[in-house]
């Protein structure tokens, strides 16, 4: 059939919520057999994140053994709200999908393998696999592409809580910050909000809620984790004001919270 | 302050999906730091699963530096449906603490350190930590414990399939499928589901929609995964079947599914 060309080979490797202890076997395997590793940076204030993953590197593969290759990830316009958010993510992801589709076209041999990390699980709120698929439709550069599955924060939080997502039988939600703005979701009583950078919880504990409890955790597995829990009167205030101060003091700040409705109390 | 004594430890272990790949080095350190593994059996159907779990230690501890105890989970009333589900598993925990009390008293140096292995994450759809709480409630035995998060079979279902669990900014549900047999949640186009012994899924084949994907896995990261994904007219009958033969030819299941409805076509 033919001369066999060589075909590009892309990881997407989830690699935990923030302890390097939270990859799994199966990714330090994809890590050994990467021959270049992309790095999106998004500008100083996320220069630890950068950090963190050579720091990864170091821990797992020989010097020399690999390439990293930065790149510089353009902006997206955070402002934006309602329906001028989805489309603000659009515009951005085909900024990235160029940048993508470049950094595989160039820094990528024909029979190489290269690797994007993600934090935590490039399933959950991460738009690696999106872009990567948009890349693969403008059919410029042409690979294939595997997912290893990694600690979202949503299961780091909850095992730091030491609880469970759900209660028996019942199921959960996870949703975004501008979501839960809108109103507590129909037809559940444990939500996980991501991505909440206006704390929409302040409203339940403005409210003086006494049904609902909150999990809340920031940098979950790193050595700066902050974790605390109770009823949302409470802890909700406590969360805002500890949120703020680490905030200040990084510059930057990822963090994730459980809400949970006792349902009795309705 | 008087004489110290020995406080027993637990360690709640996630183990991934079904992959041994899929532990955590956290997970490969508390494994090593564990003296006993208390492993709970459901029968001759679920028994590869105990094998599992011991190729598992063999594969990362020193024969003869750990001991294992299997014990006999009692049987959950699987019948029971609507609020008696609820009430049956109560029940079943309740049957349970006492077994997880006395396993952990007399098979436990006071000093020792023990480890439930939890499939996927013990933050979903798991007993282990409910139960454990119950244990301490009681007041007969006293323990610390922790978690050490696993990869989730609906991380793995993502990963399997190269697709996110939510798109751009949207929620996703995770829910099990006597939920889903009460209709399609509300305010969610993603639902994943769990525990659906009855393939509630198979609904939606037979109503002919257009609008809904699936995205179904069983045996997840094992030899015998079996992936299907298409839209769930399609789909859903082949799954059906493909699922009764494993079903049949294994003794036993365990597969989860993602339906994903096109909001544009609702």
């Amino acid at each position: 059939m033919g001369q066999t060309r060589g075909v590009r080979k892309i990881h997407v490797i989830g690699i935990g919520a923030g302890d390097p202890d939270q990859l799994t076997l199966q990714a330090v395997k994809a890590l050994r057999g990467t021959d270049v590793f992309f790095l999106l940076d998004k500008g100083e204030v996320k220069s630890d994140l950068t950090r963190l993953r050579r720091d990864i590197l170091e821990a797992h593969l020989p010097a020399g053994s690999y390439r990293v290759v930065e790149a510089r990830d353009p902006e997206r316009d955070r402002e934006a709200g309602g329906s001028a958010y989805s489309s603000a993510v659009g515009d951005w992801r085909s900024a990235r999908a160029g940048i993508y589709e470049r950094l595989i076209a160039e820094e990528l041999d024909e029979d190489g393998t290269g690797a994007f990390l993600v934090w935590g699980d490039p399933a959950l709120y991460d738009s690696t696999l999106g872009i990567l698929e948009e890349v693969l439709e403008r059919g410029a550069v042409a690979f294939t592409h595997d997912v290893v599955p990694g600690i979202s924060s949503v299961s780091a939080l909850a095992a730091r809580h030491r609880t469970g997502l759900n209660r028996v039988a019942r199921p959960v939600q996870i949703t975004t910050g501008r979501r839960l703005a809108e109103g507590f979701p129909d037809g559940v009583d444990d939500v996980v909000v991501m991505l909440d950078a206006h704390q929409s919880f302040r409203r339940y504990a403005e409210e003086g809620r006494e049904d609902m409890d909150i999990y809340w955790g920031a940098y979950i597995g790193t050595p700066d984790e902050i974790l605390v829990s109770g009823p949302i009167a409470e802890a909700g205030p406590r969360i805002a004001r500890l949120r703020a101060e680490a905030r200040e003091r990084k510059g930057w700040i990822m963090d994730t919270y459980l809400l949970r409705r006792r349902p009795g109390d309705a």
